[in-house]
């Protein structure tokens, strides 16, 4: 019972920390000073806003480029910061007490020094809490990690804003604004018009599809590939499977939504092939839960919407600033079937055996998402009575904090808004924490029961 | 290699038998003298209506009641009969093949006098084909349930349409053709007006459930009740299981129907509370997989529309004439989350301890499933531009073999008649020849790799 509470506090430090900054911000957010007409926005609006940084979502009841003055602005900045921040580092502590107490429990945990929740490894006792000096240290290192990645997206979107004539000051504000946008995966454009001139700009879009990119495979990932970028073989399964699975969904997604979207008058039917497919790719990368969008999003085909969908609710790396179920939760349950289908006793990937109890927290995770999102619907089709098509998108965009919209969530009425805040938090810290919380508790039992078996399918 | 052909013969000599009997009905359908104008079906319907009818799932382009001739009708009666046994049968099998391979690689299977599938237990090796007098006796027993069944259901409409003024000929056809309706879960009326007159009718509606109830449940149930209706203590994990998991889906179904519908003015709004709760109730063991409608599903909420989407989705018992991917699946899912939140190592019910391979095979059907649903969707999406909660419902009605539409399927054109009566082939067969497929294929390897864990969610 003990071993239960302090087993699980890491998974409830998160919720707290989360809850305090979400509520520090809803505040921030309600000051005069804040918005651009200086007057004080509606509770419910400061919420969602608060809750969409925080949780690096980028859906908003309010438009964005013009409610906030400059100091909202600066509020947004710091608040996607914090929010990336914060989500890596308590993913990654959270991934650190999962891998530690299933290495224990299972004690057959492989070596892997490209890991670095794997670092912290040894002889340590069932329950023990994950010392502040480790936090100190893992916040230090995605902090800078964060930094360096950012500016380098800055200075690589600083140019083509100077070329494009925007102004010096803006330019600086604008690079710096756009790329935390991008690696903290939130979507918001600091102009009123959106990605506006840059919606056809090769440079400029493939520059924040490679920040959403880094940031959506999480830190586990930037970490090794920091430490051991062409030397493959050094590579952890984790890894591997995020990048595998990341880059088979990307062309994935972005073959199906040129297949459906190349003749729609609305979308791409105007573009010529290249531009097709760049924008193509563009588009399967921000439902990977990047949140920039090229096109309006209600002028996608519904076959589109649907696809969409699928790839948010999947969403990004684990520990990462992305959302949704996570590309290796996916990967795992894939194998399973293949190795089901193969007769294989065990789920296998890149010369790796996978143990069987990690499928089951796969099979939790999903079973989670799937519930947050289907009562999400159930309650937003009955408070709305809008299409499902738009309904079902906007609440995968808002669990996988990914931020697009078909222009639902900026016609919310305010019982909605909080309905919809609440799947944000849920999708951002619901399925790490559940993670953890299910891997970290453990019941003991001195006798199995006998076995026998229902039939399924 | 060997091993692989013979272990998978019964799930293609299923398909064989299935598309045999689609073709044969496509032809007999297309038959001048079974439509009522006396003109030949076109091919598109008359294929449609085949795999609708020997696929039990009761869809239909043509107007059921009007277009066919007194031939078409009886051909409809038979083909679902043979449909339904077919089905049953063939389940049956491939479930015994399974209980076999399962219980031999698992040596532990515990023995079960209440399910008939353990009854052919024994020494038999891997890959030995189900012998033929099984095959028959096995028929002959579904065959005789099925009529007793259907007979005694019969009984018990006759005298109230009787009362209500139905002519005698007229009555005693009716009563057989609701009650074959109602048992292998296909949901066809005879009248052109549905259920019209018998719509707001407790005692007609309650046989109609009846029926859909004991169809749904699944021959194993149906077998283990005959023979020990009230001695609980000899019911099977499987009959336990799939008792309980539909009674609860039963009415949570309703009770979400009651709470999103009771003031909706086209559906339950003007009904008092007991009508209401008595037509939630109806509406949820309709999407068992029954498919009778006292409403018009179009008129009902969004929300409604997806909560029946859900329950259609998981359809009825394993080896039964209802489809999905069975309530015994997602009971086996619901139980490894659990299992997994407790932090126990085994996924108990009942005082049970069901195997983790179980669960494997669960994944599958699951992923199977859903990828039939969504590949269908995305494809009819683009080909009609209809509401996605249309497609979404007439989907996985399909999927299901569930039967209702919300009147999407009637307007449909013919390239998109194939793709849903494909959705309702691989609805029907595919996750029971699937799950025949998977586990009576095994893989030996004399290594394990070595083990590494990702992390997931
Ligand atoms: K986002
Ligand atoms: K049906």
């Amino acid at each position: 019972m003990i071993d239960d509470f302090t087993g699980r506090s890491p998974s409830r430090f998160a919720l707290l920390i989360f809850s305090a900054l979400i509520l520090l911000f809803t505040l921030l957010f309600s000051l005069p000073i804040a918005s651009s007409s200086g007057t004080s926005t509606p509770l419910a609006d400061a919420f969602f806003t608060a809750v969409s940084v925080i949780c690096v979502t980028g859906l908003s009841t309010v438009d964005m480029a013009t409610h906030w003055s400059i100091v909202g602005h600066i509020l947004v900045y710091i608040g996607v910061q914090i929010g990336a921040v914060g989500v890596l580092t308590l993913a990654s502590i959270l991934g650190m007490v999962i891998s530690r107490r299933l290495g224990l429990r299972a004690k057959l945990m492989a070596a892997s020094d490209s890991n670095p929740m794997r670092g912290h490894r040894g002889p340590v006792a069932e329950g023990q809490a994950v010392r502040l000096g480790e936090i100190g240290s893992l916040l230090a290192t995605v902090a800078l990690s964060l930094v360096v990645i950012e500016v380098a997206i800055a200075i690589l979107l600083f140019p083509r804003m100077i070329i494009d004539g925007v102004p010096l000051g803006d330019a600086i504000w604008h690079s710096f604004y756009y790329s935390a946008m991008a690696f903290t995966n939130t979507g918001f454009t600091p102009n009123a018009e959106g990605l506006g001139t840059f919606a056809n700009d090769y440079w400029f879009l493939s520059t924040l599809m490679l920040g959403v990119f880094l940031g959506a495979l999480g830190f586990p990932v930037i970490y090794a590939l920091k430490r051991h970028l062409f030397r493959t073989r050094f590579w952890s399964l984790h890894v591997k499977l995020t990048l595998v699975t990341t880059l088979i969904l990307l062309f994935l997604g972005a073959g199906a939504f040129a297949l459906l979207e190349y003749d729609n008058a609305k979308t791409f039917g105007s573009l010529n092939a290249s531009d097709t497919v760049f924008q193509s790719i563009f588009l399967s990368m921000m439902t990977r839960s990047g949140g920039f969008a090229s096109i309006e999003i209600a002028d996608l085909n519904g076959s589109s919407l649907l696809v969409a969908d699928m790839l948010m609710f999947i969403g990004g790396g684990s520990a990462s600033t992305g959302g949704g179920i996570k590309v290796t939760t996916l990967a795992v349950i894939f194998l399973a079937a293949l190795a089901e289908a193969k007769g294989s006793p065990d789920m296998e990937a890149f010369g790796r055996r996978i143990p069987p109890d990690v499928l089951r927290v796969a099979l939790s995770v999903v079973l989670w998402g799937a519930t947050i999102v289907a009562l999400s619907c159930i309650i937003l089709l009955q408070m709305t009575k809008a299409p499902l098509d738009h309904v079902l998108f906007d609440v995968i965009s808002a669990f996988g904090t990914v931020g697009l919209s078909t222009g639902l969530t900026g016609e919310l009425d305010n019982p909605a808004k909080y309905v919809l805040a609440m799947t944000m938090f849920l999708g951002r810290v619901g399925t790490v924490t559940l993670a953890a919380a299910v891997a970290a508790s453990t019941t003991t039992r001195l006798y199995r029961r006998p076995e026998e078996r229902p039939i399924v399918g």
